[in-house]
């Protein structure tokens, strides 16, 4: 109940969402994307990452049954057992597409194209690092070993996405002038890729917002995330008119890492949640996370996003006083759809009496306001010392409701400071 | 050596650094920050947070001999240790400001001032939802009590700042209208802060740069991570004429917390290197995160930005090659600037025979690149089974040496398949 008496909820409340655009938005697809998954092949390039066939055929089908749009394996032409387990996972009937991901070779798009996969992912160094340091290949080169393996790939009849590399530090003429190329040639996406893991969300919207006006193909994007910014940079790659966005478990990839997939359904939940509530097994999200970080002997951040162990822990006292009148106020995710629960810690020093409170209410124990505000003062000076646990907190509450109904309150007092306070924001 | 010839690093290229814009920026202060590092207070809010006296101490002066402009202490009056701590930490005579975090309460501010701070940061909820379901109180009041406690410490004559709270959920026009009359009561710092944890970048960049055409005095800002853009935000901000960014080490805080310290650095380090080496010991990094993770009883996540055990390891095949060639190609951060080191793996079947030929030199031995390429094949075939360690990359290498050496080489290429590709992006 709210000051003014009222039971309300977030979906009581008929105002706009704040997190979306006032008005509509042709370019944006915050609400119109699909997920390319790349656990599978990404995921492999993380340090501490082997999959063998089952665990590659567990992790398919968890993907499958979460509901991305897409699954991308490790290129065939990497090693034997890599290409028989892409005919492999092609055989499992999967709803998902399956794509593998190629250099721009012919050589390894005769295996790949052979192994039943719905498409190829192409792709080449552009930037003028890569070219001179990788592949030693000048623009002209790439637009003709692009042209010929898109066209063979197309002969095929399956899907095929080319995509530069290092995009952001690419010259933009060659580059548009390229996509172009291959849009032309009836690429079915192109792609844009943040391979060092450093364009900033201002910087991906301007390049996608560019490229949107000079392909007509879908747009794919891959960001890593050396410096922090790949989730956002993905949702400003979306707002600018991207359509794909490349995602893996965790985020494992080279280095730190790419996009997570918890952490951009996070993001995207946030932009338009029935859209992603209907498109995505959400509860699913915890159990695919420890099914990789098993598979990759890591543990699960502590910090990760939805799933993370204190993701909805409320603990200063001003947040756990306005969450407990509508969750809404500090929490823009709703646990629940996550198959989570909310948790509200009151055994600190940063505890409030409105939280305190609530517990007092839940324990069915008889105390007025201002006794809860004693009792909330003698936590703090207990928590000062060391902090206090649920049980701790109950014992105690329940010992001063004993001592108010028999009298004794004075005495158990003693040594109350008076503090009453709390931080917050 | 690259393909010229040359020896080439990043220093040497004379192109200008593409993450900064073409031209000056002058609303930017992307190369003109300071930090409010607030682990002793938001981090204080994280679940498993209890720091002892000691212990805030000891952070405290890790972080002042890091480099943070600010230190921001959990309120005094929170409870009666808070409140000492506040005093003790104040007494150490850091290079760094040191501040507290209260409510817009003269209650507050009178106990703040006592303890010696060099600053006092006020907050008061001004979205509909924390007006509501919060303290309850409207916009005039909120005016008023902001102009009562903002004088007041003012004639203490320290710093003060003035922030929101939920800022992007808070009416556009009352929230401009309540931070210009602070700034003419001649506030040192207005504050902006994301407490859900869902702004997005570009929403980030309108609202600081609409501010930054209000206010005349400093913007401070607070990002919480829920939807994973908190670092992102923060440059963001910054671009738009922000000027200071509130960061935890190891981002701990409510939930699963704010921007991270070493992610933020990561970021900035990027734009500008020379800037960031000069304010802040960067290799002391590692053992602050050390020490906080120590300190709430966490494992530094396994992703984590520059000190994660993977942030400089390279594994693709593509990936390794040019690495070697020149670190820039796929390295924006130098490891050797955080005291960390770079790893270029080979035992896995990702692996690509420019990087095993690295290593065949590094071990002295002498193989020619058709040599390099059969034996490359070998690893990955081997590496089909099982991840192969470096130890035995390296007792590969030293059979097969021995076994060109002594003309056995056709017995032991026994089984070759003859791939030789690697994935990347």
């Amino acid at each position: 109940m709210n000051s003014n008496g009222r039971n309300l909820n977030i979906d009581d409340i008929s105002r706009p969402n704040p997190y979306l655009p006032r008005f509509s938005d042709l370019l944006s697809r915050v609400s119109n994307f699909s997920i390319i998954e790349s656990t599978l092949r990404e995921g492999e390039q993380f340090a501490n990452a082997f999959f063998d066939t089952a665990k590659k055929i567990e992790i398919a089908k968890a993907l499958d049954d979460f509901g991305v749009e897409y699954i991308e394996l490790t290129s065939p032409a990497a090693s034997e057992q890599s290409r028989l387990d892409c005919i492999e996972i092609c055989k499992l009937g999967l709803k998902a597409k399956i794509l593998t991901h190629i250099r721009c070779h012919m050589d390894d798009a005769k295996i790949a194209v052979e192994t039943g996969v719905d498409g190829v992912d192409i792709v080449i160094g552009t930037s003028s690092y890569l070219r001179e340091f990788s592949h030693g290949k000048d623009m002209d080169y790439i637009a003709n070993a692009a042209t010929k393996v898109i066209n063979f790939v197309k002969s095929k009849g399956i899907e095929v996405r080319f995509s530069s590399e290092d995009s952001f530090r690419s010259d933009l003429v060659d580059l548009l002038a390229l996509y172009r190329t291959v849009d032309k040639l009836g690429v079915n996406r192109v792609g844009i890729a943040d391979t060092v893991g450093c364009a900033n969300p201002r910087q991906v919207y301007e390049l996608v917002r560019t490229l949107r006006g000079v392909v007509s193909c879908d747009i794919e994007c891959h960001f890593h995330n050396d410096t922090g910014c790949a989730i956002a940079n993905a949702y400003a790659a979306l707002e600018a008119g991207a359509t794909h966005i490349d995602t893996s478990v965790l985020g494992i990839g080279e280095r730190n890492g790419i996009t997570p997939l918890g952490g951009f359904i996070a993001r995207m939940y946030t932009a338009n949640r029935d859209y992603n509530k209907s498109k995505y097994k959400l509860h699913m999200l915890r159990d695919l996370e420890n099914l990789v970080a098993d598979a990759v002997s890591v543990q699960v951040p502590f910090n990760n996003y939805i799933t993370g162990y204190c993701a909805f822990t409320h603990k200063a006292g001003i947040h756990a006083k306005a969450i407990l009148n509508n969750p809404s106020t500090y929490e823009i995710l709703k646990p629940e759809d996550f198959g989570m629960t909310r948790y509200v810690s009151i055994g600190h020093r940063l505890t409030g009496w409105n939280a305190v409170k609530n517990r007092v209410e839940q324990l069915s124990l008889c105390l007025n306001d201002e006794q809860v505000k004693r009792v909330t003062a003698k936590i703090k000076e207990l928590a000062d010392i060391r902090p206090q646990s649920m049980e701790d907190v109950d014992n105690l509450l329940r010992e001063y409701h004993y001592a108010v109904e028999s009298g004794d309150v004075i005495k158990f007092e003693n040594g109350l400071t008076g503090t009453n306070c709390v931080n917050g924001s």
